[in-house]
């Protein structure tokens, strides 16, 4: 499988932050071969063979990764709106999930699928039930995962795809390096809130022994850490770290940390630990903004998701990473705060790395071919004076033209190449009415 | 001209918040005649001889304005990224500014009229310089406009099209109602700092005498509100008021108040003076947030705007309501501040009847029909639990099907109707690389 794309300037995200203006890119299997544009390029054997995509007046961009989402919500996207955290989830989300059947997180985790390779994302951290259902839509993509299983382990068990801790481990098991290592495992506790210690470290213990990480939900609000300083002396961050879920064989990926000391921040830090940030989801349900600044200051690593659709209403990796660049300037009172290359990283190679996928993010020679072209003849564009400013501050999905996930190419200008987004659409929307009980009215039939 | 729009589902925007489900719109010249899904529709003779539009799958929507813009500053977008406001203004903005041609003002707007049609909006209120090409920009396109020649009253005198007091009037009244009253004109001081006191009181007499409004910077920052009670012993909303820049024979406009005592706020509410919120600027150049939630209390009319696309890269109002809606509800902490509803308000009738246009933004038997269809089949849509919510919260520019401004159609999927956008963005492009000594490189050669 050879691809070559021609004429291409390339926001590569290499070490130097290198923008190449009229280059060729030459994709051979799963990785990037070659860059250039000296008059005996490609070097490779590639070019006689490939297909060649004209990439005059488009950007190429390594392709953006979602740190975390629960990508079956999906079907409760615009369901609860306006409305303050504890109705949003008592009132509404959790009586639309209590009508969730299996086959739905197939068809909602599918529909997510669709969703993002139309933004330019080839990968993604979920976390939510069902999750072979998900396993099975990725597969199908060609898209990367990280997927984990989650586990209530206190209060009431979830009915819906809640499993024992040993089933959620078999899971891990069952699919870890499947699809040729487009899909990789974790473990999935909900939270040090709905997961007791013995729990915890249960899930520390299985997540060394089968060789994965963790990801998990982490210290949400100034509430939840006075709870746990109460119940276990200390606050979630440091409890999570007494439990070794912070020292694991791979990354440990936590979100959101809206609520950290700075010892927090500095454990943090020391283990290497991912933080997913998705500042959409913050503003929209009023939740704390994490301490950004100092988190970057202290070394703590970051990066992008969007947090599941019931609450971030989207997917939108472009939308987050300039939602991250407009309230950080804001709210540090520094313009200069959160450059645009940085703002890029965070939607690339760091929820990449975080989840797994260390070697993309990067567009050079010898790493995966995870890249996205984006179109920049749209009025919106014009005139290109920065390319970069263009990607962060004025890009949309519909400018996303080809979409590559390990040298496959996955979406090209509105066509899904592996997905029926037809169908797709269709029955994610009649499941998703059946779960709140509205009748199918606004959508055409899908003609099979 | 007759326009029959069959089985959509209307955003009405009414008294009631109306949504229709499966409803025809009838259009007939400028005007919605009709509303409706009795089995005798359309009561009016529209529909035998109309245009018929399939309305399926895709939501109607009162078109969107743009209360505050420099539409022409395309030219400048992506110029200065990432920089403390002054380095911003005098080593970017002005620099490339001071290379401005008269006619280059008609390229970079006629490029915000592209930009704007194909995200909803057909109205803009715009303060600038050379407004004739502005203007004549306006009147190609079909859009309306509210239109103010810039006027720098002190200091050195800004070369670029800056026009004596009395040429800047003559504009007003040169294009007052012109286009069959799609553009509207209103007078044009820079600010309360950058012109003198007695200016200023010439503009309110002139606004009288033509019988127009005004549009105006005010009161952007603590530095400015001191200076103007150091100097004029008032607040710069005080001192307007004083001047009798808030009591003209149509809407006074002024942005952005960003900084306000309880005093001001109450004398605008008094006055019902117009202010232009445009919050992607403030967030981008860290400026102060205008104290919303106390301007809402008062009374204070808000109406949304993008300000320059030097600022804010884009005039994408979905953005700005968007912006406004999670900078909102974050700052106030309150996931239940700012309604999906009263966000489209602010994007639609609030802006349209702050430049003057006050019968637009409401689908209904009457008014002018200024109306959009978004199409709500991209995966990002579904499921179709709440419209308001998707267009809200999940649509770009992208999804934007339809747009007509006093019934005529200007853009349809992709298409304009009334700009050639292939020669206007090569143009524009061409002259902004020139503004700031680029050579033409990444551009394809327009095609005559």
């Amino acid at each position: 499988m050879r691809t070559l794309i021609r004429n291409v300037t390339a926001i590569t995200l290499d070490d130097e932050d290198r923008i190449l203006p009229n280059v060729d890119i030459a994709i051979e299997d799963a990785r990037i071969v070659d860059i250039g544009s000296d008059p005996v390029f490609p070097r490779s054997r590639v070019y006689t063979t490939a297909e060649v995509i004209d990439g005059r007046d488009m950007v190429a961009l390594p392709a953006f990764f979602n740190a975390h989402t629960h990508a079956a919500m999906t079907l409760e996207r615009g369901w609860a709106e306006d409305l303050p955290f504890e109705r949003w989830l008592d009132e509404k989300i959790w009586v639309a999930e209590s009508a969730l059947e299996e086959e739905d997180v197939y068809w909602g985790a599918a529909l997510a699928c669709c969703e993002m390779l139309r933004a330019g994302v080839v990968g993604f951290a979920d976390h939510y039930f069902w999750m072979d259902q998900t396993a099975r839509a990725v597969e199908e993509s060609g898209m990367k995962a990280l997927l984990a299983w989650c586990h209530f382990g206190i209060g009431t068990e979830h009915e819906l795809g809640g499993k024992t801790l040993e089933e959620t481990v078999a899971f891990a098991e069952r699919w870890k390096g499947a699809a040729k290592g487009r899909i990789r495992t974790t473990m999935g506790p909900h939270s040090t809130y709905m997961d007791p210690p013995e729990v915890l470290r249960r899930f520390a213990e299985e997540a060394r022994r089968v060789g994965v990480g963790a990801h998990f939900h982490l210290s949400e609000s100034h509430a939840q850490v006075e709870r746990s300083i109460e119940r276990h002396g200390e606050t979630p961050v440091a409890l999570a770290g007494s439990l070794g879920l912070l020292d694991l064989p791979e990354p440990t990926l936590v979100a959101h940390c809206n609520v950290a000391t700075d010892d927090d921040l500095a454990l943090l830090a020391d283990k290497g630990t991912w933080v997913a940030h998705t500042p959409k989801t913050y503003q929209k349900l009023a939740m704390e903004m994490p301490p950004v600044a100092r988190m970057l200051a202290r070394g703590v690593k970051l990066a992008l998701g969007t947090d599941g659709p019931a609450s971030n209403s989207d997917l939108n990796m472009l939308e987050v990473m300039r939602a991250m660049g407009l309230a950080q300037k804001d709210a540090q009172k520094d313009s200069e705060a959160m450059p645009r290359t940085q703002l890029l990283r965070l939607a690339t190679q760091a929820p990449a790395a975080a989840m797994g996928f260390a070697e993309s993010g990067v567009l050079a020679p010898g790493r995966p071919a995870d890249v996205i072209l984006i179109d920049t003849t749209a009025a919106h564009w014009i005139p290109r004076h920065d390319l970069a400013a263009g990607v962060v501050y004025t890009a949309h999905p519909g400018d996303v033209a080809f979409v590559w996930c390990d040298g496959k190419l996955l979406y090209r200008r509105g066509q899904y190449q592996t997905l029926d987004v037809e169908r797709i659409r269709y029955e994610a929307e009649r499941r998703a009415f059946r779960m709140v009980g509205k009748p199918m009215r606004q959508v055409r039939a899908y003609r099979a």
